[in-house]
């Protein structure tokens, strides 16, 4: 197994650095390390900047030329990915310290381009839809089937953006009421503009190595106890309806089975709409089938409840810089397994979730931290 | 370590089919199989295609939902990566039948169009170079360095159309004579248009299994005995010369070392332009420095000669759809070292090695291939 043994990010927003420079800033505490690996997690470096070749620029720029490099796309979930291939780069002893960059500059292109860009994930027919309007979709849906109410699913975006303002490195460090949230504007109805994931810039890194190897960097290494990778149809009109997420469920599945905990203290989920971490947290087993809306009013998910819930801000409020936030989440994971999440540190953070997802569920990466091996 | 167990792949070319249905053509007899992970070796669905989420758009259309998928990208060199990542994945226990996808439809957009694309993985300021212009000038120093012949070089160009002749799946299914290929319109002085891998569409796959599992599946399992990966400067300023090809030798220097072979009995080169073949064909110490013009000349490279070199017609013939053409060369190695070649098969074929090599060297993948474990 192996474990994560520093990180370094920059903060999320609309930057005027360019993508290199991003990385730069990101990397600059890990390039004292022996890296023999980059693994590039990306999405949009041709259709955002221009650029192909990424790995191979970025390797370039970092003056670690002679380190070899690839790039993992999943989309949305590519941070779980790259994550998943370093673990298994270095498992299989094709390399012993991976660094793991994600870097996305998306604030090149104007809103519109993005969603049209993103949307190209959809399959071609059913590009009339778009990641929004499915969740808008969910929403209706969950409200309907277990009677949540609307505040219920607005209040993800009150915590988050709670959490966010804790959180030096996020987009939006600005707190925002229950009001300003049902007042933003609409986006899907009846989803709101502060319920989904601003468009943002940003590079975040982390250094892995084999458990072995950890304690020589580190005297806290967080290891990386399990990951479970599940896939579901791409087809919308194959899905049987909207509150489930069939590759998350399994996903989780795999990794706390393969994890051995018993307990998971924190979870980073994949809150690109404010309903999708409600679901979430039921696929992944924190609650039952409709009951996850009711946990966010109770405060189970806040910083000091039960289940703290993306505590980072989360997606909704830390950005999504699309291939970036797989990272962002082990990193904070990091932070709060070591006990350095500042404001934000949850009490006695032993071991930590993270979901990273593609498309709207497409795919799914589940990674569960820990402080032991 | 792991083996090669079954393959598939489409005739390259100009295809009127969408990228979905090539990778419907190439998996054919592949979805029997238990397969539990798809690794797609593809570059730019976004900028040819439109496309985003290209892997989840393929397990949903090969009925494979359930099957987790990443992309892999690193440009030309992107199929080397690819089988590298699925040699982790199972080696680590992440995967136990993977299915590596290569595909790229190139014909969607025009020359032009494609020649900006792939010149992005350039640094910015270096935009004004393209991969053409660059082999030219690696033709022009090669030539003065070593007093080599013009012919000499084309010749590359009449042995691989030779050689395309003889694969079903390559592009170029016809001979051409040197006088042709010197004749043959300019395209970067004094490299002419049959010296150059054509713009080609097509998809390949292998299904890769552990060592041990690999009888399982058939009788005669393709091993792969050994990678090396490495990687030197985008800068092109940073070049000392266009002769050499660092990352190239450095990455045949680790997989020979890690592979244990005595010999090696064909070769698949990464021929873009004809005069790479000649100076990887010396990086990888199959020549001296300066000595790779005249064994050509000399037949050493054709089919019946002492070290043959893109047998399937390499992508000089074959076609050189961007992601796949490292995925095809695994496959030209499984065919030989099986002895399924046809007109093409080098006589007693047991080890095989392949280069997949990004931008003008940016990076490098040797993969040794061998018919032992
Ligand atoms: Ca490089």
């Amino acid at each position: 197994m192996v474990a994560i043994v520093d990180v370094g990010i920059t903060r999320f927003g609309k930057r005027v650095e360019s993508i290199f420079e991003l990385v730069g800033e990101a990397t600059r505490n890990l390039l004292k390390y022996p890296i023999d690996f980059i693994v590039l997690s990306n999405s949009y470096s041709g259709e955002f900047n221009e650029i192909s070749g990424l790995n191979n620029l970025i390797s370039t720029y970092l003056s670690l030329d002679n380190v070899p490099s690839i790039r993992v796309d999943n989309t949305s979930g590519s941070g779980g990915s790259a994550i998943l291939v370093a673990k298994s780069l270095l498992e299989s002893k094709e390399a012993n310290a991976v660094l793991v960059l994600g870097a996305e500059k998306m604030s090149e292109k104007k809103t519109r381009q993005v969603t049209k860009i993103i949307s190209s994930l959809l399959p071609e027919s059913e590009r009339v839809s778009s990641l929004p309007s499915l969740a808008s979709l969910a929403t209706i849906e969950y409200m309907k089937k277990y009677d949540a109410t609307r505040e219920s699913i607005a209040q993800v975006a009150v915590k988050n953006h709670y959490n966010g303002s804790l959180n030096p490195y996020a987009h939006i460090q600005k707190r925002v009421t229950l009001d300003e949230v049902l007042n933003s504007p609409i986006i899907s109805e009846p989803l709101r503009l502060f319920e989904f994931t601003p468009i943002s810039d940003g590079a975040a890194a982390l250094l892995m190595v084999r458990n072995e190897d950890a304690l020589s960097y580190t005297n806290k290494p967080v290891f990386i106890k399990g990951v479970g990778f599940s896939s579901y149809t791409s087809f919308i009109a194959d899905r049987e309806n909207f509150t489930e997420l069939p590759s998350v469920r399994k996903a989780g599945e795999i990794a706390i089975k393969k994890s051995h905990v018993e307990r998971i203290d924190f979870a980073e989920l994949h809150d690109m709409a404010t309903i999708l971490e409600i679901i979430q947290s039921e696929e992944l087993g924190f609650f039952k089938k409709g009951e996850g809306w009711k946990a966010v009013i109770n405060g189970t998910t806040e910083i000091n409840g039960d289940i703290p819930l993306n505590t980072s801000g989360g997606l909704n409020s830390k950005g999504h810089p699309i291939g970036v936030s797989g990272i962002a989440q082990a990193i904070e994971a990091f932070y709060q397994i070591r006990n350095e999440a500042g404001n934000r540190q949850v009490k006695n953070a032993k071991t930590g979730l993270s979901l990273s997802m593609a498309g709207f569920g497409n795919s799914s990466t589940v990674i569960i931290y820990g402080d032991e091996y």
